[in-house]
């Protein structure tokens, strides 16, 4: 996935009318959109197809998709079949359910995204160190993007070694949640920002201010 | 919660249409419905109220919630504004995030049930004994429903030894993933029963004999 200015804008807002004219104002600095489970909860999936045929942008549905086998599945069906792109799917439920995520996606000719680590406090405290293992499931699965918190550049750091050089890592904590864009350029390929660009003021100023910050 | 014939329909359709005729179809024999992710996704949030509306049922909404508490905030609020009962949360994502939740749950007067352990054989790849840890930080967090699998009868029995007998369990995986009913029912309140009912060629007689298996 080719990501313009290493930006991917994270739609964690709930209303369609806002993301898409949050969408509008800053379309020129990004070709790929994160859209969040909030958003498509409040709107429907019409909030993963508006976005694909005015923007043509890339979208990666992060629906943290948890449940067993046969409703991954569904989910991902569903989501492909709305026009995402991409589809993020929780790790920790084991080989079998992220499995059958990845079946439907070869149907779709679409991606999966696999969560390796979250990026908050709570993350550690069940899966402390797990990263590593979900990412060499990922492997097996023959999966080629992944999402990795850029709030413990250590945790990334490992992973990155894990999975090597030429796979696709998206990392979300720059910003509010306090990790650095460059040092997390580092080991990922993307940044996922949200609420730095659409709790600003002037989300163009925003992002063009986290551009110029961006010298990797 | 009270359910009638201990008996949680799992509504894992796509359609609701289809959904509405299996509800009608059974409604004398249960008063709780259990609404999949796949369900609200394809049809909006509308699948919660239309239960609620039509049937007055308890509504327990299984969106397998997994994400940051900024999120986890988000999703509780938009399903209990649409009327909902109670909405899924997993634990596995720590303290922080199923707090976020319950506090939601607790502005509306709602309720969280927390899920400590998947039915599915990948469920254990990376969280192997973790649900006693996870119910005990339900018990801190003061939540008083959980769900527990009840493919492991073993691990069932575990999860009610922390909670205690007060707690409310519910519980998958009786019927299609192998489950019996009456094992299961010595540890969990109730089951939750969904491709047995919904993929029987008559869902009535499918959900009669499993009444009349039930003995406990």
């Amino acid at each position: 996935m080719e990501v313009k200015n290493n930006i991917i804008l994270a739609l964690d807002l709930m209303d369609i009318i806002k993301s898409f004219e949050l969408v509008e104002s800053i379309s020129k600095y990004i070709n790929t959109i994160k859209i969040g489970y909030p958003l498509t909860l409040a709107e429907g999936l019409k909030s993963v197809t508006v976005f694909k045929e005015n923007f043509e942008f890339n979208t990666i549905c992060d629906y943290k998709v948890a449940d067993i086998p046969a409703t991954n599945e569904k989910i991902a069906d569903l989501t492909f079949k709305a026009g995402a792109d991409s589809i993020i799917v929780h790790g920790f439920v084991g080989k079998d359910s992220v499995a059958a995520s990845c079946d439907v996606a070869l149907e779709y000719g679409k991606e999966i995204f696999l969560l390796t680590e979250m990026s908050h406090p709570g993350a550690i405290q069940f899966l402390k160190g797990k990263g590593e293992k979900i990412a060499e499931m990922g492997l097996e699965l023959g999966i080629n993007n992944y999402v990795a918190p850029s709030t413990h550049l250590d945790r990334l750091s490992s992973i990155r070694s894990v999975l090597g050089k030429d796979k696709f890592i998206i990392s979300p904590g720059v910003g509010t949640q306090g990790g650095n864009p460059n040092d997390t350029l580092k080991y990922a390929d993307a940044l996922i920002i949200g609420r730095s660009i659409y709790n600003a003021e002037n989300p163009e100023i925003a992002i063009k201010e986290i551009i110029k910050e961006i010298t990797v």
